[in-house]
């Protein structure tokens, strides 16, 4: 790194550290205008369903003073060409000398590749028209195969998009456990079942593995050319044409689309197919209201940045290793698994994008769950326990369900409580002094509220998600979009299976007694 | 606390602190016994299914140094009594006057208490007899309706015991948010459903709530005589048949029976009318075992205190605020979730069972998933990220499946070469040299490798947990069975719904923009 650009970095971060740190009952106190401040929304016209989401970022401990010091740290990381670079297709995956071009099929990038990216899509969906059609015969179910990138994003919009209504009924299994695929099995008739074979390099084992053995279940289920209802979806269509699936049938995406943001491509096939192509489309137009926002507004105003500025303060500042999310909606149960994997998988690293050691920590720990189930389960901790953990709640203002209006009015008020509980604290014995009953308070949380949760505002959140985590890679130096972290366990299998390593004794001694060694 | 405990307690954490760091690799160098020691076996003999779990705890940083110190910790809070208080049916929950006498029903603890849990058992039993004989009509599906200790340890157990077979279809709603409800109406048939309502109160919100609208759903799709098809699992039998539920459908269980250890009461229900009643009494006779190593190990060689020790050098001496749980195997993912509830609740947690401020961290956060999906998702961090994060696998030797053997085959060496390469590291680059493709290596992890997961595999697992939970609790001088910190975001929602309370400014701008204010 240039000394100039290291001694701006550092002179921001001594401005940020050295901000005296205040209760956040003392921030409301002192600032009226501290909600419209530290709220904002992005929101979609009418081409969409209307709609939006708040982001109350009010609850945390960002002030005037940490915000002018984060946007310094902005300048200093020079936040506006990283962006630039991101959105005009520059190769900003350095280590892998690629582009990360997943705006593209939302229609953000450079022009070429919006072009190719949308072209990929109209093919998309010309076969799933066509099977939506008929046109290879009934089909009810589609088994979705594939893992972490390739599976992750179509079972949370899935699972998010289709509880009222299935257009085909869709199982993702990832697990190369066979347990996950023979569940898979028992819920499908053979013969109204397709195939969705998801590997970006279509070599992972998992994938393959279960592929192989869905293919087999359906020839022994009397499917005559199991092979005639497979679809792949990877980018290297060769691969898949070499494995035996017909052209016509592989849809391919761009190499420069990275495996945990490929929900917006092909890979987003099951998602089409089971929810039905408006649906996906309205869910990227969503997307595409974000990378607007994203891509125009500066500094504290831009709301994935400001997350981000809240990330890093927690993260670096008050050594938070962890970071909540508490989806108060059944519809996003698989919202935190899908968080883990964009931002640990991208921010999980320990040197800079020029190969240095990083000079903090990284990306927290992201973990979670649904309210207000999680109420009666970890809220424990997070009202008791000794570890400062910032949370975020996600929540929408329409029902997603048609029962007692109770039911909603009751699962918004225990998310609103549960913010302004962590905040106010307090004591719940009748004379105020059990220890055992005080709440210390002063804890923090983010609101995302969004006016309904239909697929535009899933894409927006996602996208939210995904530029949030862009914007702390920069703001750390860091290169969000390799994962050589997970070369080395995938090499040790691999010579386990081949049996011409030598390994610990624990690991000997674990395989003896599975019958491995 | 008395002065002198107080002293030798902090020598004991002096005699840990001053142990000298080593690296894992330098560990086993050092030692060839290192493999017997920090491993070990918990058996059950022919009564049960022939089987067991291996314990290895040789991949953390524990070593004669750290276990000495520790269990002179173990003697300076004295244990021993701890356990002997636990076990006897002490009233060891001080802050709620209460004993703590989960292992009652598996046939640990004091005379008396065993007979009544037994009895309520036997009770139960019948009515599980009754139900599968078809007394109560034709039951196919049954909802089970209950939040937090009510609902995660059966969603665990049905969904780990009842995937090849399921006498009665079990599906569990715990959310108020009504998707979650409507989910499980869609898949089931009202003239074969039967409603489990699951509260130890019975006046939990979610839970009484659901149940309304499970009751109007029977109501509104002809079933006759709804509450007749209601069986109330509760330590409140009167409030569950002023609610309406006939005598001969309440299954009561002990109020000495904390919430999140309740799996093994009559909130077992479920796991026996999916599973069967030899499933479910297999899985209590597995947790047995452990209870009789638990209640007769002395120091290291006690497999959960052991646990314990390498949590508390974590949590304490390596500042580790959270802990991970990977099981390779497909069903027990819901294992992690159940596990956050029991650790996280017991022990999140500021002050001691003497009301003073505890003098370090407690419970980290505990996350996980399953193996090999989170290897593509997560393990990048794991492996490359500024966070020192113990793991825990857990694995079964014998498949769960029958697809090709390869399945399993792939998903244990996968699960092996992880621990293999978290403690290795090395450098995936060819010379060796680039910095983004280093793994430093010295991450701890454990494993736990059982023969089979059975019933009595999944109860000894859950026992070993409650157990650990429990040893961490007495070293770290806090009591583990009371949850007051869930109770201040409940009466903060309660203030909301009467609207009489003041709020802050964010949350009443949120209740405004919900049109809840």
């Amino acid at each position: 790194m240039a000394k100039a650009a290291g001694d701006a970095i550092g002179a921001a971060w001594d401005r940020i550290r050295g901000v005296k740190l205040h209760a956040l009952a003392d921030l409301f106190a002192a600032d009226d205008a501290r909600v419209a401040k530290l709220s904002g929304r992005i929101d979609w016209g009418e081409d969409l369903t209307a709609g939006g989401i708040l982001f109350d970022w009010t609850k945390t401990h960002l002030d005037d003073e940490l915000l002018g010091g984060f946007e310094e740290l902005a300048s200093a990381v020079d936040f506006s060409a990283a962006r630039a670079k991101l959105l005009s297709g520059a190769k900003i995956n350095a280590t892998e000398g690629r582009a990360a071009e997943h705006t593209a099929p939302r229609g953000t990038g450079a022009e070429a590749s919006v072009e190719e990216a949308q072209a990929l899509l109209a093919r998309m969906k010309m076969l799933v028209d066509a099977i939506h059609d008929g046109a290879l015969g009934e089909v009810k179910h589609l088994i979705h195969i594939g893992i972490g990138g390739s599976a992750l994003g179509p079972d949370l919009a899935v699972d998010a998009l289709t509880r009222d209504l299935a257009k085909v009924d869709v199982h993702v299994v990832s697990n190369i456990d066979g347990v996950a695929l023979e569940q898979a099995f028992a819920l499908c008739d053979p013969q109204t079942t397709m195939l969705a074979v998801a590997s970006k390099t279509f070599t992972t084992i998992e994938t393959m593995t279960n592929a192989a053995s869905a293919l087999k279940w359906l020839g022994d289920n009397g499917v005559d050319d199991p092979s005639g209802r497979v679809v792949a979806l990877t980018a290297s269509p060769e691969k898949a044409v070499e494995w035996g699936v017909d052209e016509t049938r592989v849809l391919p995406f761009m190499e420069s689309v990275g495996g945990r943001y490929s929900l917006w491509s092909s890979i987003g096939f099951p998602v089409a197919l089971g929810a039905g192509w408006d649906e996906f489309e309205a869910m990227l137009a969503g997307a595409q209201m974000v990378d607007q926002h994203f891509a125009s507004t500066e500094g504290r105003a831009n709301l994935p940045l400001r997350a981000a500025f809240a990330d890093q303060y927690y993260t670096r500042v008050r050594g938070c290793q962890t970071r909540a999310v508490f989806a108060y909606d059944e519809r996003l149960a698989l919202f935190p698994s899908y968080l883990q994997q964009l931002e640990m998988e991208s921010n999980g690293k320990r040197v800079t994008a020029a190969g240095e050691p990083v000079d903090g920590p990284t990306a927290p720990v992201t973990w979670g769950g649904v309210g207000t189930d999680a109420q009666h389960a970890v809220f424990q901790l997070l009202h008791q326990g000794t570890h400062l953990i910032p949370v975020d709640f996600i929540a929408s203002i329409a029902p997603g369900d048609m029962l007692d209006p109770a039911h909603h009015r009751i699962l918004l008020t225990n998310c609103f409580a549960q913010g302004a509980a962590l905040m106010a604290g307090g004591n719940m014995a009748s004379d105020g002094k059990d220890p055992a009953r005080a709440f210390p308070g002063n804890r923090p949380s983010a609101t995302m509220l969004c006016d309904d949760l239909d697929a535009a505002t899933l894409g927006a959140l996602i996208a939210f998600h995904e530029h949030r985590t862009f914007a702390n890679a920069v703001l750390m130096g860091i290169n969000p979009f390799d994962q050589f972290g997970v070369e080395l366990g995938k090499k040790m299998a691999n010579d386990i299976e081949r049996g011409d390593a030598e390994f610990d004794a624990s690991t000997r001694a674990l395989l003896g007694a599975a019958g491995l060694a």
